[in-house]
């Protein structure tokens, strides 16, 4: 059986993903394509020897019956329609972050999914398929360091002209957000945003870096740094602190070298080297999810949460004061 | 289009191919199996779900209209006839090291090749598709360490009961022969056997380590450690010395650990987990090569040269004296 | 010359010192010993070879001709008076920290030396003399990484029992707030304490860790983790994150060691042993600095603006709040 | 007691030994100076504030009674001479390396010594008192890896112009003929010498690198790269393969950096900086020897051995072939 795929929005991310479901993943195949660029639809069949069919109309892709499931990778603020428009036609959707870009309408998807009584919404946070994520996870679950205390993070990346407002929160820290509860398997309780001196290497007025502080319902304190244009490469740190010993996450394999007066390893410059693998696993396991009819992914009820936890981060940054996170109790739904 | 796979040899190595085929590799099904065993190419229908037709005779598998392209996994002594056989068929053979248990067996492989006029064959060395080893190549390609002179090499194992006799470089060597020479663009042109004092944590009377050099057309030293009763895992090292600096293959990514007195990272103990990536890299470009109708990994030509060099390897650690190591002119058909 | 130096308190740390100051540092001569406990006086004269004359009163040592500088390394609480009676007496004074037990005990102290118009004292903060915090300093000096805006330091200990109330900070972070200020040649503004869920694995009833952070007149923001029951080792970490790249304290070097599937290093576990080279060089410094007669270690000033900041983030502790850190101009004198 | 100290031979290493003796070491004293450059002898009285007696005749300042022990750091040819001298005298001497330049030369010095009845004579091997040796050799002696079978070491430097003939061999590797067999507790029985392809990177003509390859008496291999003219750094590698693990050297600590796509730390680039702590332990425990009366340091013997050692290489490298290393019983004396 193969899957397929209708892929809404082709820009950069769902270039790749067509590439991918293509060429990298047993038991699927792009059929349908949707952009508002038409022509991106057409240099994707053209360029992957494809042959899609080009649909102008989103939600005529999406009802379509030549399509088994959807990919939403289109601008932000259209994903809530299109997933609630999968939701209606009893479809499997992939929606990348955001699910929604507000908590209200991550709700609203829920409550489509409660109504319609199946999961079928799986949201784009692949970090939780990267192998590093993956062995750091399993050295907490065989209690190597024991029970976790501190969580020091980082997400350090060279360069994001233009990144600023709160988009370091809403757009690049909704990954850590995720990732961190998943390896934690705890949820957020407070939040509090501390701005430290702005770097002089990035746009004027910018404020760069910023340090997120949660706390979590198990009094574990996590500690996560946002710094876009931190220059010197794309680097993605976590360290958790144990009752008896410290782990960290993988660094990226990389040749030691000694060349010039320094032992060396080289550190990524481009955010889309670090992650390629993982997002082949998510999508692999997207496709066995679909075949075996039940999604198992990050669900919307994941989306919601994270959400959640963005606005209490922007509340804090501007109060400058710790926030509270209320959650709704989880539904049993998407234990 | 999806090409047909018969598989000859449906053990360990060969159900995991299977596997990888059917599960992992797009474009690819296993249809035809065929193995001494019967019961084993049952099992690997009903466990991975396959349908796949099972061949008592091997050469029916091979000449079967049903198959594009045969595996050969059995038994190192039979991959000659198999090889051929394929060969005589006109059909694409990706054949699992040895190409052959002779170099005279491999140089015949060469002959029916070039009569044929088409390379169809490609040998199972995959550290050629090992994400490390790509990395070493590329630092070296790149000149970031200037011209290699020295190569230090090690191939370590925890633990090889009944490894005796010359299989060292029989049998786990020669992946050391083929990946060097690829890294190096180089060929050998002598060889010489150190036996150092035996390790006592091993089987009473088994020599264990040996030390491997090698001294290739350029004049780089090429030393290989083989110690595969080594105890604390499995370990492949390879440091390259060059004009202006040194560069090592990279150790596997694992989380850096801080706990009862020691730093550490993981050292993996299953050989099995080493080259997971590199086999399912080496089956996709076989699959994508097949399909291009144009074989572009290891060629029988260098399953013969790994032969050749066993050979001179194995009579150095008789002599205790430098062997030479002679071959003929590399056909163009090669290149 | 030869300088004769008298010893006040001669328990663990002050046997120490006389033996350094005996053994290991050229052009000083322990001439005079004192301790509420004579008998460790006399064992250290004994032990170490020594003929020093045994004083019942410190003050007696003090005033004494044959003595030209003096060290006190006795109970805290009786530093402020016997550094207090060195100034009186003119001369040079080496003091463990605490300087006093409060900041008003060290602004008496200064009051006293910029009477007397001299520096004298020296306190004991002994981590700017450690190779591994000047390397650190001199990669910030040469611009290596940009201007700081972030530190992430942590003080780890295996076990401390009994370590309860406010120790953490005043007895063991004091360290941090001077090598902090010196390696960022900066003051301190503000400071909160945040007190994550406690480790199980200490004395009950203890809060273990503490995390202090504190933000400096550049705005630089500090983070430093004390845990003192973190079982794995001592191990003192210290990480700047500045404008273009980050630098990390030196792992003390050891063995790289590859055994029962580990690649490890050993991380310390006594605290002594790691500042045993940093506790020599303060020596022998400050030996040279009473040659050329003129202090130049870290001075009353800076065992002032520990005590200060130590008194805020206790307070900070007990409010939950960032409590501000309050000083005076500093005088010339110390600059 | 402070032990008064004659030198001679005031060049580069000769003037750095004067200012540890001076400065860094207790309980020692240079009074006498010796060189062929008289000048050389001004400016170090001058330079350190000494008042040391300047002798025209080396022999002079053995004999005079003013100076109990004599730091020999003359040029190579006039050690022998200068050593045999001060056996007769019946003072402690240190002699930098070689002990003699021909091993007929130590051999005549150790009967000498033999002869006067007392060892009096320590060899500059400095290594042994480097820390990060002892700690290798400690872990060696903790049985942490098992029984050694092989050594992989190399000895870099940036660049050696001049350093041609065998100069590699008997300048620069009797350290590590030295450091090698205190490490394992063993003795050499066969050298080989293998001559790879020329770096192009040094003096036209020279033949760099060189790897000498040695057998012991246990049946270990060793193998050691000497690259004088490797132009990244300055960079000495040992690493011990036991029957169950492996040990390496510790890597001089340094800062962990992250700038410029890269994690680095620094290797070295001179020389020097390496052994510094290693020189000055050397001399601290030479002293310490003195005035105990009784020599521990490496002996004639121990340098007589490294110079039948090096003569073995020197053979081997022209003859290509395994030379025999072949030693008389070691005196009990030596024991």
């Amino acid at each position: 059986m193969t899957v397929k795929i209708g892929v809404i929005g082709t820009g950069a991310i769902g270039r790749e993903h067509v590439f991918r479901l293509s060429r990298k993943i047993p038991g699927a195949q792009v059929v349908a394509l949707n952009d508002v660029n038409i022509s991106s639809c057409e240099s994707i069949n053209s360029d992957f020897d494809l042959d899609a069919k080009i649909f102008t109309d989103s939600h005529e892709l999406i009802k379509s019956d030549s399509v088994d499931a959807i990919v939403v990778a289109s601008w932000g603020p259209t994903h809530e329609e299109f997933v609630n428009s999968a939701i209606s036609a009893g479809k499997f959707v992939f929606c990348e972050k955001p699910l929604a870009v507000t908590a209200e309408g991550c709700r609203q998807i829920i409550d489509a999914e409660l109504t319609g009584g199946k999961r079928l919404v799986q949201v784009g946070f692949m970090r939780r398929y990267d192998q590093a994520y993956q062995q750091l996870k399993k050295c907490l679950q065989d209690n190597t360091i024991g029970h976790p205390i501190i969580l020091n993070c980082a997400h350090r990346a060279p360069h994001a002209p233009g990144f600023g407002g709160d988009m370091a929160i809403t757009d690049s820290l909704v990954h850590e957000f995720d990732v961190l509860r998943w390896l934690l398997d705890d949820d957020y309780v407070a939040a509090q945003v501390i701005l430290p001196r702005k770097t002089s290497l990035c746009d004027e007025g910018l404020q760069d870096p910023h340090i997120v502080q949660l706390r979590t319902r198990q009094g574990i304190h996590i500690s996560i740094e946002s710094f876009v244009n931190a220059h010197y490469g794309y680097d993605i740190q976590c360290q958790v602190v144990g009752e008896k010993g410290v782990a960290a996450l993988p660094e990226p394999a990389s040749v030691q070298l000694r060349e010039l007066g320094k032992l060396s390893h080289e550190i990524l410059i481009d955010w889309k080297d670090r992650f390629v693998a993982a997002f082949d696993q998510e999508f692999r396991d997207w496709i066995q999810s679909i075949k075996a009819g039940k999604a198992n992914g990050p669900s919307a009820w994941d989306g919601y949460v994270v959400a959640v936890t963005a606005d209490a981060c922007v509340k804090a940054k501007h109060s400058g004061q710790f926030e509270n996170i209320d959650l709704p109790p989880r539904p049993d739904f998407y234990q």
